[in-house]
């Protein structure tokens, strides 16, 4: 029996040995990358399924809906893969302004400049009162 | 003996348990991302020095400097770390507007609509040129 290409999106990515794809959220408006998760088959599924970032959470080994506690969600307007299906790109509207577990805009807050890492982002919001 | 702070960029880097940690590159022009890599210790100070985008090749397990062969290199203009050192952003000049291995701008040239991929880049060089 021949095989057939899979008609299941979801089978055109390259899941790693952790069952894992690398996940980009670049701000849909400014293009700023603002941040990089990961997600399992089951977390880009629901992505797609809810239209909000669902990553998973290597730490706590389960899914993630951003901002389930923050309220800071990201609205999936574009998903893209790369070459070699290891690598997701959602372009996202940052409910808040906020992806950052420090309070900032982006987690990519330190820039390197002589050979030293400089914070460029305040803090927007106290994460203690992000998280209560 | 008190231990202090490093004054080394290189270990405020969250290198994982291969060594590795995640490279972005934006266009700093346009702020489309290109690509996504990995880089060890040594590639991201190779990277710094050069100015250029060193990345380390897995599947060759060595130092990859970026358009080696094809001339594509990357001009660096900004490294930025992410909040729990496991993510490099670079901002880069894309020297001849081809990113990836297939000859196209972007290695994220697939995007998801109605449940299937479609390609929305088209090859603006044949490989077989890029890499003979």
């Amino acid at each position: 029996m021949p095989t057939t290409m899979s008609d299941n999106f979801l089978d055109h990515v390259n899941f790693d040995g952790n069952g894992l794809v690398a996940a980009i959220a670049q701000d849909a408006n400014t293009g700023r990358i603002l941040m990089m998760a990961w997600m399992n088959r089951e977390a880009l599924a629901a992505t797609v399924a809810k239209g909000e970032a669902v990553y998973f959470s290597r730490s706590r080994q389960s899914l993630w809906h951003k901002g389930e506690r923050s309220g800071h969600t990201q609205k999936v307007k574009e998903i893209r893969l790369d070459c070699d299906g290891d690598m997701i790109c959602l372009q996202v509207d940052q409910v808040g302004g906020i992806a950052c577990h420090t309070g900032r805009e982006s987690c990519l807050f330190r820039i390197l400049k002589d050979g030293q890492w400089h914070t460029t982002d305040t803090v927007l919001k106290d994460p203690n009162e992000m998280y209560s």
